[in-house]
């Protein structure tokens, strides 16, 4: 069985299709809470609420390190997804950690980020630019198949 | 004597200042090459061209990262400064990396990214905004003095 | 399946709460011996009276300390709890213990606490005073539901 | 050189009698900041006030985490002092850390601790109640000479 | 599920008496080979005949480490026992290598033993004299119930 | 259940041999991608073609590394075949790997080789000539059972 | 000052040239004992002839992975060094040694090895074919010098 | 500089003969307090008498386990002497500690020995049986020389 984290931008259906291309394999997925607003607000929504951004931002974020990084910490390879959007810069901190643990990372980009992700795709075992693609290695990785 | 490494945005002067602010202090600094230009073309320069750009980075983001992981994994404190521009995606992943390896991460970074960097400020134990403060922080963990 | 060890106050009901408000979760939780006197007796039960209670007690924490370090490195999420009574100090050892083996660590405490406790509550990812807002982190965590 | 941290009570006197006594073994010492004020609102004096409390505190204390981490993490030995007053759990919070880490726990503690005590004394390898004792095993660990 | 290392003597039936006496608790036993003759010529036998005596118990003391390392590693208790006969310099071996593995030991030796094994027993969290005592301490562990 | 990562030479059918005749044992094996072409090409055919042959072989070493390190990490023993023919760096490359993981190595060689692979030899538990041999050691290290 | 290990080939001048190269840059290099004969015979030398050759071998490896192991394990750099002849198996199992521990791996290698190679370079931050170029990798991580 | 731990046998002069061959080599030796009754006494005499002789040892041992595993952690060889008479547990409790932690292993045994040690042995990267052998091993891994 195969585990893998699905990090990243939480805008599109790239998981869903990852996870759909990979019916049957022996894969287990996990992820971020993807929903943006619970994810945003989950800290003082339990914990209770802050006058000052920086605090709201801080529990909620706390919160969401307890799932993100346990399911970094078991995966054997973390996908990491950039996006169109945003400054992403959850994404390649998750790249980091997963790197600096000795994880199997694959990158999930678009072409015109090449240059600003070289140091994250240097630290990548493959950077790929579709969501079937990660498919396609989740398969080879675990059958020997390749795509025909 | 203190291990610091300055991780993150090599176009303003803040190594700098914090380097200067720490004088007199038992502390030792360590950066990545902070040529913009030799750090991207190192790669090809010493290794050979390439036609295709991703191997042209890659080239030069492995060999950069030769002397960026050894700081990281050397270091005490690893401060991560996010600037004005650009993706900065380097300085999130490096981030990344320390915080797996439990260094003492402190962020240097802009209020008007507080939102976009509250994983990274999760992780760190002092978010700062000024050089200034992060020699502050250097002057108290080693000698308990506060700034006057 | 999330592991969860419930450290600390052994005189109140919060262990009971936490595990019936996380009932459906996907959740195992692990807790010390929460019998007080067995718990204190244990060592010279087993392997023989001892005149000194210094060694009394040592023989008694060290075969607890089989138990207790066990489920702290085997778990996901350390809990722990600072009560109403007593000194305590083994409930802030083993958040140092889970802290320093990179645990999530939740803390279950009182506010008139607050400034004693500040060290431990830095290490921890959420600081809680309902054993109700545990539960709602381990349902936020496991499903990304938040409390309605 | 054998590395000694020490940690816990910041109102006698107890460091200066050990730094005294062990003048001429070849020892460095290490402790956190033991200004009481300073170490509590170094991190509003730094990074700015805040409102509540707890957050004044959090500052405050994960600044001085980077100080007493590296402490302990560099030590050869981790002497932790339990003193008459407060609550002390950051000294209980620092044997757990050092004896997480595998570090050589000395406890420097008073007799009517001893109950309270005794799943931090278990952790130990040597339990005392007097600065001199701690000197005593300093000289012996390094030289083998015994008191006469 | 609590596993159990069973290390040492393999001459009395010290194993059979705790792995019966833990019937019905939550454990799994593992175990050297312990018929001798197979332990002491499995090299020769499998990878062919040695001259040299040296040589001949190279062989085999090397076949026997994948399967004494492997259960040592996997084990949350390592169980020593010390027996009447023999220089059992392998039983001490274990005891140095689960240590320095944080696994949690327990030592089953003899009263005449005791000065010869201090340093053994230092490192012990029991030491016990009978396999007796070796079940009740497991049953305590999983379950919090003392021998009555 | 012992974990049996098989490593090096796929062009005979050791590793058929050595799987039939471990029928019945509590093992699980697991392999690299032994389909010659596919393992060539992997990297090319799912994240697109390279000029370059060293980038198109580069390309598809990462995506094997995928496979490959998860599969020693895993392992409890990792068999190393060295066959006849290539320079097989590969399979010395994995030696090392596992080795320095710290994993039960078993080499499978030939006598031709000896001299050449003698680092190798040094850090394995056994060495062996025959698949047979490999069979035999699995079955005496779970069972106990030694060839008759 | 940067820590680099020079592993491999014995029969040219490559580290010659390496260190020579390097001169006043703040490295220091070890290295394996390069003396072929020496190395071959150390065991039997000091340790007693042998009249098999797999122990006379054997034992001479044993004492050069004293030497060899650290050097590695305290490298930052590790350069592997494929020459000409001979199977060179010890050099890819260094490579994956060091790799395993996650040091930065410099391959100095022929292109006429390229394929057969491919594997340890994919593990490797930067291919080099020429001692010079090691040199100029060396002097760009030290001082952001580039060959002009 | 290598570091050499001389574990065990304390009632012959073989550590000062190891100490004196080496003489001019980059060594620095360390070693366990070698005084029998300081190194018996030195618990009681330092933190108080106890009236049972099991607890005397404890207390004396867990001193004594400050230094020696010190010693073993840093070392980069250890060498473990089994003389003639004694238990000599604890020496065989060093190999176990020192093999877990990957350290290089140089056992210095007697051939009557040679059975019961076989596991020790098995671990060791060079078995002697005269202190002379031990100081040419370490001549030949720093210097190459080999003796004539």
């Amino acid at each position: 069985m195969l585990k893998v984290y699905l990090s990243g931008e939480i805008h599109t259906d790239w998981r869903e299709q990852i996870v759909a291309g990979a019916e049957g394999l022996d894969v287990v997925f996990s992820a971020p809470v993807t929903d943006h607003e619970a994810s945003d607000d989950c800290g003082v929504a339990i914990l209770g609420a802050e006058a000052d951004k920086f605090w709201h931002d801080n529990k909620g974020a706390k919160l969401n390190a307890i799932r993100t990084r346990r399911g970094i910490e078991q995966a054997d390879v973390v996908v990491v997804r950039f996006g169109e959007k945003y400054k992403q810069w959850n994404a390649a901190f998750d790249a980091g950690y997963a790197a600096a643990l000795g994880k199997s990372v694959i990158v999930l980009s678009m072409p015109e980020h090449q240059h600003a992700l070289k140091e994250v795709h240097a630290a990548a075992l493959a950077v790929t630019s579709e969501p079937r693609q990660v498919v396609e290695i989740l398969r080879y990785v675990l059958t020997g198949a390749l795509p025909s």
